[in-house]
């Protein structure tokens, strides 16, 4: 069978967050090895997003989460920079390139389906990086429309509702086992993509065997999913 | 002061439904005149919102509160049509004419501003309308994602809350006064769009004193708002 409508995750699926970030912390000359720095800002995000699951945090988005993990980030490490700083980093968050498959992926995969971001991210957040990435989806879904991030089963649910479709027909596209679980747990196929330098050269390998289809660009699964 | 982002109501300000669901009645063999059968169907919009925002009438979408009216339509007239006749008429709303403006318009405002559309019918159908008629939005925004439909200042504050604008930076462009006046009144910017074909040659002609713009279409908003 094959999906009516695509959902894709954002960060690290459709879009490089960490040459972006990493080039921030040198435009912002913060000491230290960017890439690392890069890592082990994103590497507070699941943790964080679970607090807001779990309740321990009351629901904050993207922009207000990341900074406060850079504050503990700087923190631990014995740093500290002025606020304005912090909100230009923060703000480099809006402004990440998209992998070079990534833009002719959507419109190629739009012809024949229905296609919306489905992001962890916020709205606005989500506007900006279409905008700056020139990416063109039929509508945005954020988790912020459910309340809960995802791989909470509510925020694939709502994307399958307002798109007006059954769990079973809407594919999630993403590089990320976890969030191909949670997608899977709520009744969603799956395609797993595989972003090999999302970590950087090296990075750790990924793997999604249970995913419908696994593919190494937008444009292989345009293929595998043509009519 | 110019707005940071823009807002677009649909049915009637950037789409013709009008000439659409006549075709649709007429091609359904439905007797009687189609252009009156469009205008009385429509008539029975506004009535039917306002019991969902009084909480006379459980939250339902377009596609739901469509059948009830077509139902309510036809029995005042004391005809019928068999549900699956119904229901292609139902489905007619989700492919509607965009005004000949509409789409090179949206266009070019999308060029210095955010823009989402604005409407009071819910996602899906949103993502068919602007597939059809190839419209190009940063996002859809819909009263379904405020559970109560325009003239709620909930539905506005929403667009801009989702849009990360204060109210006073969002601007909702729209054929009516209602609509306007509404957003007006929840701090928004307005743009009154002429639209004299709405309800054909001789449509009732619409003003609104108070909006901030007054244009004929939307390359002369992009004029009268670029930078």
């Amino acid at each position: 069978m094959l999906p009516t409508a695509l959902v894709f995750d954002v960060f690290g699926t459709l879009v490089d967050w960490r040459t972006n970030i990493a080039k921030a912390f040198a435009a912002c000359d913060v000491p230290g090895d960017t890439h690392e720095l890069a890592d082990a800002w994103r590497a507070r995000y699941a943790p964080i997003l679970m607090e807001v699951n779990r309740g321990s945090r009351p629901w904050a988005n993207f922009d207000e989460l990341h900074l406060v993990t850079l504050d503990d980030l700087l923190a631990e490490r014995g740093q500290d920079l002025p606020l304005e700083v912090k909100r230009r980093l923060v703000a480099a968050w809006h402004e990440l390139e998209p992998w070079p498959d990534t833009a002719a992926g959507l419109d190629a995969l739009r012809r024949d389906h229905v296609t919306a971001a489905l992001s962890n991210g916020h709205v606005a957040l989500l506007v900006d990086l279409a905008r700056y990435g020139r990416l063109r989806f039929d509508t945005l879904l954020s988790a912020e429309l459910a309340g809960v991030y995802k791989p909470a089963a509510e925020v694939y649910l709502m994307a399958a509702r307002l798109l007006a479709v059954a769990p079973q027909e809407l594919m999630l596209v993403a590089a990320h086992p976890w969030d191909l679980k949670g997608a899977r747990a709520a009744g969603l196929m799956t395609a797993f993509i595989d972003r090999p330098l999302e970590y950087g050269p090296g990075s750790p390998s990924r793997e999604d065997p249970d995913a419908d289809e696994y593919v190494s660009s937008l444009d292989e699964l345009a293929g595998r999913l043509g009519r």
